[in-house]
């Protein structure tokens, strides 16, 4: 019983869409559509270039597309439903946001004559989308192609996210005018110009080892790195990176650059009385301001700044380096030359990886982060949610085979599980950890469902200590070391106690449990001889 | 090692907030804090007259608060983590909205002066906020608990939702000059003045029988329904419940009120060539805008309101039978009657209820709507999402003892699980029911664990037929009844197979299965007996 009229689904506003987000490049659209969005549902099966994946919230879609975006390094689209579905999606956009990720966000509206009726679903669609970037709204079928270029473009510019609302009508309606296959968007990194690497590099090379080199965004790729630790070894200089990177390249004889600490004392006294370089990285400013405490960790006049978020950090490390001169020291220049060279992101094999713990020791933050530093394979990708098991594998891991670490950017929760499937579908051939605290992992659980689906080696390692750690330690900092039972009960995941392996086995992933170093390196070989997904709870 | 100033938690500002909620009536608050939050989840053990609940994501929280106000009938408070929090439960906020639920949202911010540094948290909660309802952002201490009034005060006279962005540094300050007590937050519905009673008297008189007496919010009360029956005896008017109530009084020998249909086809036809009389129910129209369809459902000059939302719906269809007399129609009148009587809302046990269909049936909408009206306990709260097996069993619980219906106000999904938390904590001597659709329970799923956390006995029924179902009847409508593999796979849950007995048991909830009506009947009455939530995962 259509109502409505059927139109040749090659030829109307939702093709003219996808065509054009197609021949932009954003080929991959994760998607949680509803009775607004059914015309781009239709249209994607004569979109060969167009991949549709289904989340079962919207927040695993907008995760899922900043994780593909990391690694891919291009735009990913999601596909939303009205207000509602880009608000559920928003926790993981503003993640997305803060990894400076090109996200573009398509958004069905009501048709148009229906929205001044106020039906159920009707909301301030642009409001919403105006909180994590850019937004237009679709008023003409005759612009729908440069309307969804414009938004590529936003996204990939900025970088961030960037959103389209396409009112229903608009989706159906036919046109014959359009033109047919926009360009790719690119956008090459703005070089950081000469004279500040100049100036960079006297501030350097006058304060030696009162200088922390801090680290983030595309600074942290392999050649940033090489080239800092060139001028750490010619300088004395620190690195450090960001908090929290949104790719961070780690191990096969990159330089051991560890992350600036998360607490503010730690983190002011890691920078106190250094020139600090700003490589990539925002202001180090405190997470959270706490009483007593300064919202900056360093005094402005000391924080110089080489290269921002949108410019190219890589290139200007590089020629800061060759201002600076100076070789890797050891072993690493060596190693990481010899990759450099042969293009081998694997690193070195014969290089000695960390230790296994012993077999019997039980699972605890520090034991988990040096046995995946051991077990991890080369080329991995490893996205880290929480902070148990989270900082201690990052330290370890600087002397793992090289591989990629994506990190929660942006403080939601929710991020780790959804990024990891992005990641798994941007990169099919490299293995994909996803090393997860439960109460952030317990968010966005449904995005298993999806790697599951979609076939994605992803081996999910959550950490259960049934408890929001980081909150039962910030109850302290407030000055409630012995809360009371509600405080207690608010940050307490037990009673009930969750079991992953249940949920997981509900979302159709295989799951298992480990309590020991032993018995998390057996079932993390078994996991990864298997193909599709599996969980590991990790009894801690 | 606290770096703040411990403050006394009975003294702060987070004290003070919290002390204003409970004397303004608001005693439970569904909390999911993070660091900002810490100095109200530190007062919250210091004060009696507050209960906080935790959920596992802030639309658990958010829709937990609207059930306990539907049922309630007063303000349920949340508390949520910055912006990210905040986003997270718009979508449930977004139905709250919609249901004219008075719901408080409690929202941490950075310490003021942070503010200013664009940490990775930061974000404009305000801008969320304000899509959903009011939102004030207190600045002084000396002021919070005249703002925290002031939000209670817009949710209830509104009533819908207020939001009250509370940062840190106020939580934490001290003051001691607060008032004490301000009087609870009360707000009778403003009556329907005697001249609209007598224009719509005259209209339902002229026109008799092509009369359709829409009703909706307070008009769905059991003394309105009784009223609106007498009417109907009288005149022979129609009478129809609005297609998605916050709350509709069922069965117990009121009268078989029937919900305006979903699609707008047949909306129209109901409602055609008549005079449409608004009790309380929204102007109808469309749910979503169609090619080919108007957005009014009946054309607006034969539309007339009898009461708005905010008014007292019920008092005006009292006045309006007064006026136009008539009784109920046998059974139903002397059953209604005995029970207004007697105060008794478990209706009539002597009555015949619905038959239970036999044993060996499979199930399907139809009969797990009836299964259910036939299984039902006097007094329970069923709390509607999804259409498979919600619109079998509305029409079909109207032979059912006396019973009250909630259901999803809003169309965001993921609405049915939290609804019917709050409730079962708002009412815990009645038995409460969630009838669920699976899509939209995935959304939501992690309201389970808060039931078992909190004892609550709600019998979760999952309508596990592994589809968007509702997608499909809409991919049909567009004119692509025959979809291809990915509008398909957009549409399917299957592959891979969810498992709800799983996933409950993931969550802490005993779970069971039926695939037919025998199985459903005694799983339901396995459950009924054992305190504490149980799930049904039927298999349709």
């Amino acid at each position: 019983m259509p109502t409505t009229l059927p139109t040749d689904p090659a030829a109307n506003g939702a093709a003219t869409v996808l065509k054009a987000a197609a021949s932009a490049g954003a080929n991959v659209c994760f998607a949680n559509p509803g009775t607004t969005e059914m015309p781009i549902v239709s249209a994607l099966d004569s979109m060969p270039g167009l991949r549709a994946v289904l989340g079962l919230h919207e927040n695993v879609c907008t995760g899922a597309a900043d994780g593909y975006a990391r690694i891919a390094g291009k735009a990913a689209l999601t596909l939303l439903h009205l207000g509602p579905g880009l608000a559920n999606g928003l926790a993981n956009l503003h993640n997305a946001r803060r990894a400076h990720s090109p996200v573009v966000n398509l958004v069905g509206d009501h048709t148009s004559r229906h929205l001044a009726y106020d039906a159920p679903l009707t909301s301030d669609i642009a409001a919403l989308a105006r909180t994590v970037g850019s937004v237009r709204t679709a008023r003409h079928r005759e612009t729908l192609a440069e309307d969804l270029v414009a938004a590529v473009a936003s996204a990939t510019h900025r970088p961030g996210v960037a959103s389209l609302v396409v009112p229903a009508d608009l989706q159906q309606a036919t046109w014959t005018g359009d033109p047919l296959d926009p360009d790719p968007v690119t956008c090459p990194p703005a070089l950081v110009p000469d004279d500040r690497v100049a100036e960079v590099a006297e501030i350097v090379e006058k304060h030696g080892r009162d200088v922390v080199l801090l680290l983030g965004g595309p600074a942290l790729s392999r050649t940033a790195q090489l080239a800092a630790g060139r001028v750490a070894a010619a300088t004395g200089a620190t690195l450090l990176a960001e908090t929290f990177p949104a790719r961070a390249e780690r191990g096969g004889g990159l330089p051991g650059v560890d992350r600036l600490p998360y607490f503010p004392e730690a983190a002011v006294r890691a920078l106190e009385g250094r020139q600090v370089v700003l490589a990539g990285a925002p202001d180090p400013v405190a997470y959270f301001g706490y009483a007593g405490m300064p919202s900056r960790l360093a005094p402005e006049h000391l924080v110089h700044r080489l290269s921002g978020p949108g410019q190219d950090g890589e290139h200007a490390l590089v020629a800061l380096a060759e201002r600076l001169g100076g070789d890797l020291p050891g072993d690493d220049r060596a190693q990481a030359g010899a990759e450099e060279r042969a293009g081998d992101r694997a690193g070195n094999p014969a290089a000695p990886g960390p230790a296994l713990p012993p077999a019997s020791q039980p699972l605890d933050g520090r034991s988990v982060g040096a046995a995946l530093a051991a077990l991890l394979p080369a080329g991995a990708i490893v996205s880290i949610e929480g902070g148990t098991c989270g900082y201690p594998f990052f330290t370890a891991s600087a002397a793992a085979p090289a591989h990629t670490c994506l990190t929660n950017t942006g403080g939601a929760i929710g991020q780790g599980l959804p990024v990891a499937l992005g990641a798994a579908l941007a990169a099919p051939d490299r293995p994909v950890v996803a090393l997860q605290s439960d109460g952030s992992g317990l968010y966005t659980a449904q995005a298993l469902w999806s790697m599951a689906r979609e076939h994605c080696d992803v081996v999910v390692l959550v950490a259960a200590n049934h408890a929001y750690g980081v909150l039962r330690t910030e109850l302290g900092r407030h000055g409630d070391p012995d809360p009371g039972p509600q405080a207690r009960a608010l940050t307490s995941l037990g009673e009930p106690r969750l079991s992953w392996t249940d949920l997981a086995h509900g979302l159709g992933v295989p799951a298992s449990r480990a309590t020991t170093v032993g018995e998390l390196a057996t079932r993390f070989t078994a996991a990864r001889a298997t193909p599709g997904p599996h969980l590991i709870e990790m009894a801690l």
